[in-house]
């Protein structure tokens, strides 16, 4: 086991703003494609290197994802941002096709746990597994950066520990499929660090070439912990959403994910540098709070940046 | 510098749990004594082994702590666990003196940095460290455990950075006083988690025999991470606060200290163990929640403690 201490850790990491996807296809109230289109233009300006803008699922599915031709239509980003689009099955790589001009990379995933698969999209894991597969090779051969994504990856609600030889396993198929990244989420929370650390370290040993990428929940309150731990495993991307929002809302009341501002904060003032410009990821967070019309739970668009009263 | 991995994490740390008095003083509306009495006393049948229960303040300063002696009167508290209680001054050591029977700890403090200690005590640093010094051989004289405190040692929202060899020389003068155990406080959540590790590593190092304690707030989101990094610098004395009580209110909205319920769900997990029943602790949270009538920061306590469906 590697024993990194803080002289260790990397310059610079890489984050995803899941925001736009992975929060919004929680909210109740339908967002408007304009809005959208604004935060996403906002949050390509910040120095984020690569936003996940929508998905393409089905719009009785999920109607406030609806619009994602149209959004992927409306934005304006920036050279040298990526954009990434979710998409759950052939159906939706077809519907996405006509506009891969749009987007640099497609997201395909599955979960780990056998009963999350098949409540979150009614299959068993090994359909899922084998449509993801096919996918890979169509994105690829798209011209596409094909991504995969690992839900319940650190534990599971219904059935608990999920082995992380399961995980290797399943992340391995993707990566022979194609995948050029994985990501790993903690779908409902239940990561300690101890247990993040330990599998990053096997992970990234199990999968060379491939680059492994976090994705926390602040479910109990320990993401950056989390994050923490994964970055000391080696781990330099990352994946986040502006204002804490989205994430699976299971316990009610929980928390989302990790908040990409509260995330940047401690990178930054760790000396882990990102590229983004935190004042106007606030103004994009600020945004979203007032589109949203309620409190979000990131912790520094409460409190506000650390300020070093001497720099 | 040390390179700590999770195969080198303790198998228990000890938690001084703080609310009762660091949480309470925050409190806009007077809490009952009775209520006080329940909650410290359920508390103290969690597991916990430290519980800071008040504090002899000037009752026109605090008035929400002005029943400390009436708390400790009220309490009946297992055997095995240390009551503290915080004394800011020699008048305040003079009030505590004549229930001495009911306490087994006091906490004499001071900020590191110049400016937050004439904002909070009126006094320049070097007038402070006299009278803590003086305290501490006094409370050590008693019988008592001394301990010391030192606020804003990881940054001054005033002054910016404090520097770490001025932390270590106060920290040094308190324990040639007496001090076994000395605190280092992020008052305003200005810490993280690089600064952390190499801040107690060296400090474990600089005072050899003196029990070293963080205590991190929540303002950032970072805390946990902070507490991590604290636990592989090789700290195994923590304080927090249930229900995520108090702190500095600054910035307005802030959150406050490290949830207990979410340090110990989070060190549980890691299978660090801390003697607590996170249940009890989570109906104690529970009951302040409804003392206090308002919704409280801690993770665990909205989203519940992690379940293994397997175990």
């Amino acid at each position: 086991m590697a024993t990194t201490g803080p002289e260790d850790f990397p310059a610079r990491v890489t984050v995803r703003e899941v925001g736009p996807r992975d929060g919004f296809q929680n909210e109740p109230e339908s967002i408007p494609t304009s809005d959208k289109v604004r935060l996403i233009d906002a949050l390509a300006r910040t120095g984020l290197t690569r936003v996940e803008v929508g998905s393409f699922v089905r719009a009785d599915v999920i109607p406030q994802l609806a619009d994602g031709a149209e959004v992927l239509a409306g934005i304006a980003i920036p050279d040298g941002v990526d954009v990434a689009v979710l998409v759950p099955n052939q159906r939706g790589w077809e519907a996405a096709l006509p506009h891969k001009d749009r987007f640099d990379e497609v997201i395909v995933f599955l979960s780990a746990s056998e009963t999350h698969n098949v409540k979150n999209i009614n299959r068993p894991v090994a359909d899922s597994l084998a449509t993801v597969e096919s996918l890979l090779g169509q994105v690829r051969d798209a011209g596409i950066r094909p991504l995969a994504s690992i839900a319940t990856s650190f534990g599971c609600p219904y059935e608990g520990h999920v082995d992380p030889k399961r995980v290797y396993e399943l992340a391995g198929r993707m990566a022979a499929a194609g995948a050029e990244e994985i990501s790993f989420g903690d779908t409902t929370g239940m990561a300690n660090p101890r247990q993040v650390r330990t599998f990053y370290e096997e992970a990234l040993e199990r999968l060379p070439g491939v680059e492994l990428t976090a994705h926390f929940h602040n479910t109990r309150g320990s993401a950056l912990a989390n994050a923490l731990a994964a970055l000391e495993a080696g781990v330099t991307s990352f994946e986040s959403s502006f204002g804490e929002l989205g994430g699976c809302p299971v316990p009610p009341g929980s928390t989302g994910n990790i908040a990409t501002e509260d995330l940047i904060s401690m990178l930054h003032e760790m000396g882990v540098d990102t590229g983004v410009d935190l004042a106007k990821l606030l103004d994009a967070s600020r945004d979203v709070q007032r589109v949203l019309g309620r409190p979000l739970g990131s912790h520094v668009l409460t409190a506000g940046p650390v300020e070093w009263a001497d720099e």
